[in-house]
């Protein structure tokens, strides 16, 4: 209807730009739900993603839309940050690769499938959003360029490579300077040095909330344009851009952001063409639309599946391996779901998310009950839900714990649309859901504490979590926990796949777990190691970026080696994995330490990551390949290179490399 | 000795320099203890800190010593930094003024103390080892250039201005660069574009924490040497130079850095003259000691007093007045001295500090004692040291709390000095000592509550701290919350004076106070507020920077303009100050917020403080000058700058400054 009333009313029969929120998967009613970012950062898998962002696309393209808004730049670096569900995770080159994915998944290779199937991306946020200080969203970006360089922009300029239409300038200012009117990120960085050819969207209000900075709403606008925002969303800036009509640099860098939007609607065929008064544009079709999303909710379901992580197994009595056993033995005493999101589906689903239809809902205790019987499965979302004689016949406890960006109905929302204001049982993630406190929010520590006092029955913890809270309470009681990192509409399914099906876990931690809740932030990138700096948390990192438990850690490694001369260039690192009886899947990371520079190395790089899918028994070589640029980027002398296997330091190799920078 | 015997067994003659910690008063035994920077900060007073540091200067050099290490350059940024305690406070003016204060004051103006009853001053710490990632000491300092400029490098500035004869290089690296071999940071900013031309001396074992840097620990002493490091302390690395005699770089770097120590031994004579074999130098005399040191210790006692600051009081059924009621009148109940620092000295010292005789030892009880007499004061460091019915008698209650840099003897300590491991009830502050939870430790807060249940009678909390602590619950239980943060060897005597004596309090929060642990770094010069931000934290400061409830908070003002015009290059505030019938003392502060340039304007800047004593009714005009550079660097468009006074937003002006930048 848009579209129809626009071509038709419209004075030169151009077609408008329809964009839509896609930061995981099509947020709009009946869309596919991905899991978020950080749900997809857990799956250390760009190829899956890469197909699941291209069934997104279809999905977007059957209904009429050109744009999709997609996370994927921002780095999650502090975990009292709402947004970094919104995060791949915290490591740059996995944020890239996955960018790259996005891009090439939705707009095809070379752009193939924009106005032919697929959408145009507009990567956001440009830039640096995830360092603000104390994780307060949007707030100033406390760095320096050379961290910059190496946290933030990696993927912006992978989404460029890939050729990402779009970028969404952040809310934020990066030490002093806003993103929004930031003409070295806009312009020097973006176009300049990465050769960026399509539009800049400003973040929405984000031009207008410049006022104070530039004097007046108008002077806002002009400031933001010339800076090299092209499109804004909701500003009143830009619609007073006409105050300045005798101002040549504002007419002429208005003419420059209309053709290049033009030049978007031109590739989706949105202008008239051969000497028609009005463009010719396809209106969505049902069946198109459903079988798009037929193919997306089959996405949906595999990356939920590999986003699930094992984080905790093995140090109690009870292991994974005894509690499957025990839930498949209908014999056995009933399991009882507790906590707060045992029969919840929103939690599962991330900030921006619409409802979805009653018949697409479901839980880990709904779950259960199909695949169990209702006689096996009782729920206890609370302790006192179930009476004593039921928790002391309990033979699993499955307590489904974490955080949740479900927004309610009454929820308070921003002029932007992020929550506003939270009740008790409210969101607890998201934009606009900072939090100070990173301990499962609604005292769910002590909840688990009241089960376990209740039950001698072991506990698998399953955290549904949009940001690294602190798990210490959780792995301490739990005799197996899970993380399942806001894993998308088949969560619960995926959830129960693990537990009932013994699917195997391949995802492995995209941020690293704090121990304790304000010796934060830890990054398993940072120059430093916190360990035994706060006199009262020695050991602040509970896990380790890339832990994962799963079928991986069966995997056995053998022959690393490094050479350093065939490949001019890049160090190859080749290593033979062998895979147990089981077989095995998901990513083997390797890690680099740089030393010979003139820089105060990080602790560790993940320099290259590779994804395998061993059969039983299978021995294979993998290539690592590690460009000497992004090392001599950090050590700028005589380097010498450490690379290890997923931070286990049996596996370690050293190189130097030739020459000097 | 060390001295006679350099100069006997010498092969030139020469004598040797003899440096001192000197971070707050004479660190030695017997030396004066003034109040830790945090305290002096508090005094908002470089006046008095110039008189007061040249008191310890003379003490130094009777001493026999020349050269002083002064911590000033210090900014307190996150309050979990264990040496938050050693900055002047969050904010960079003042510690500007401070760190001028401290070197006219020990080395004279233009130097002129040096070899002549004063010390040279060696500023530590260069750079912005305050902005270390969660406040983890020593560790990355995660900035960029302009938050470098605006808030670390004024007293960087102001003491080369000052004519500072050394600067001490810091662990942190700033953006991964690290300060002690940061050529930018020594040469092109220090001596280039500041001028400066002593010494810069590595912090003790910094260079040698190069060694993962750049690949040996040789290869970490030419780095630092090549950047501008002078002098290393305890390094290896520099005694491994010999390694590069073949180096031309190096050893022009070594004939550079030895002309400099011996400029500086020149002025103090250790240098043969006039033909003579050795330097003819004069040895320490008892009496000059003796004498230095009684004039430092009334200039610790002056500055203990200014440095007490009111930051609760009329909140309560029972006010400060009312207290002091109590207190003097002799047929009242007793007074209770609770809390774990009833009877401590150690606490008011802070970190660095030897022992001091015995006689020279106090407590608040113990004063408190003296002036009121046995009878009428009880000490109960624990609830349980009273019994039911004293607490049931109490006239009033005394809690001290907060935290102590005091190192027992049994305590571990790094290859640096740096406390390693405290126990229970040791060192909670100091260097070393982070903390990543910032409420008062050892569960003080329970312990007032506690103390609360006992007694109806009003408490007057004394927070002795060294960094900002959560004071919620101590505001919220308390009729009357003084602070008092590490006031030094007279602390103790300092509170007595206000709670027995009357003693008006002029100090001023030189940090801001958070509400909640976790809800940090908040800062009254950030760029946007915290408030409403955290959904758990709604308002995250519990007292700004610069509060005071002292007799100042009792003055009127009135007539407040600006004028651009008639002071080329400033803007010239001018108010009128009426005191009331006390009179009253303290500094009157002139905070600015920028609006009409390209970078966002930080919510406030200090840019003029005013340090004034009014008799009472007495009415005086008031000039703040405010540097239009100060303004323009960061706003570089057409500047509109609103001056407010004291965060009171009823004392306010608004003006455009003249010109575009």
């Amino acid at each position: 209807m848009v579209q129809q009333t626009v071509l038709e009313r419209g004075a030169h029969g151009i077609g408008v730009l329809l964009s839509e929120e896609a930061p995981h998967g099509h947020q709009a009613l009946g869309g596919t739900v991905l899991p978020t970012n950080l749900g997809l950062g857990a799956t250390f898998d760009p190829q899956g993603v890469q197909e699941a962002e291209a069934a997104v696309a279809a999905e977007l393209a059957a209904s009429g839309i050109h744009i999709a808004l997609v996370s994927g730049l921002d780095i999650a670096r502090d975990p009292r940050w709402g947004r970094c569900e919104e995060c791949f995770g915290e490591d740059p080159l996995m944020a890239a690769r996955m960018c790259e994915a996005i891009v090439t998944g939705m707009q095809g290779e070379h752009r193939s499938k924009v106005g032919h199937g697929g959408v145009a991306v507009v990567l956001k946020h440009l830039a640096a959003q995830g360092e603000a200080v104390g994780g307060r969203n949007g707030q100033s970006a406390v760095l320096g360029p050379h961290d910059l360089h190496e946290i933030h922009l990696p993927p912006v300029a992978a989404g460029v490579r890939a050729g990402a239409l779009g970028f969404m300038a952040a809310y934020n200012d990066i030490d002093s300077v806003p993103c929004c009117a930031n003409p070295w990120l806009l312009k020097d960085y973006l176009r300049d040095q990465l050769g960026f050819d399509g539009i800049v969207m400003a973040d929405g209000l984000a031009v207008d909330r410049l006022e104070d900075m530039a004097g007046s709403i108008p002077a806002a606008g002009r400031a933001a344009l010339l800076a090299g925002v092209d499109v804004s969303l909701w500003d009143e800036g830009f619609t007073r851009l006409e105050e300045y009509t005798d101002d040549e640099q504002v007419v002429a860098a208005v003419d420059t952001a209309l053709r290049r939007v033009l030049e978007l609607k031109a590739m989706f065929g949105l202008l008239p063409e051969d000497g028609a008064d009005t463009a010719a544009i396809a209106m969505p079709s049902a069946d198109a639309i459903a079988q798009a999303t037929a193919d997306g909710r089959e996405q949906a379901k595999r990356m939920a599946r590999e986003a699930i992580t094992l984080i905790n197994d093995g140090q109690s009595a009870a292991t994974l391996d005894d509690i499957r056993s025990v839930i498949a033995d209908a014999q056995a005493g009933p399991v009882i779901v507790a906590g707060p999101f045992a029969d919840d589906f929103g939690c599962f689903l991330g900030d921006y998310t619409a409802p979805l239809p009653a018949d697409e809902q479901s839980s880990v205790y709904r779950q259960l009950v199909a695949r169990l019987g209702e006689d096996r499965v009782l729920l206890a979302a609370k302790p006192s839900d179930a009476p004593a004689d039921q928790w002391a016949r309990a033979s699993t406890v499955v307590f489904v714990c974490g955080s949740t960006s479900e927004r309610s109905y009454d929820s308070e929302f921003d002029d932007n649309g992020a929550a506003k204001a939270v009740t008790e049982y409210g969101a607890t993630c998201g934009e606009g859901v900072d939090l100070s406190d990173i301990r499962l929010p609604w005292r769910q520590d002590d909840m688990l504490g009241e089960v376990a006092a209740l039950t001698t029955a072991p506990i698998v913890s399953v955290a549904v979590c949009g940001r690294a809270h602190v798990l210490t309470d959780v792995l301490e009681r739990s005799a197996v926990t899970i993380w399942a990192g806001y894993a998308g509409q088949y969560g619960p399914q995926a959830v129960a796949d693990v537990l009932v099906d013994g699917a195997d876990m391949s995802g492995r931690l995209p941020v690293t777990l704090p121990a304790y809740p304000a010796a934060i932030p830890v990054r398993y990138n940072d120059r430093q190691s916190a360990a035994h700096v706060y006199k009262d948390a020695a050991e602040p990192i509970l896990r380790g970026f890339g832990y994962g438990a799963g079928s991986l850690a069966a995997v056995t490694f053998s022959e690393m080696h490094a050479d350093t001369q065939s490949h001019p260039g890049e160090v190859l690192v080749q290593v033979t994995a062998h895979a147990d009886d089981h077989g095995a899947a998901g990513a083997v990371n390797l890690f680099a330490h740089v030393s010979g520079g003139r820089r105060i190395p990080r602790l560790a790089m993940l320099v290259d990551s590779v994804y395998m899918d061993l059969n039983a028994g299978e021995r294979r070589d993998i290539a690592f390949h590690v460009p000497c640029d992004r090392l001599r980027d950090v050590g700028d002398g005589q380097v010498q290179v450490t690379c290890t296997l997923d931070g286990d330091s049996t596996h370690t190799v050293t190189a130097t490399l030739p020459g000097e920078y």
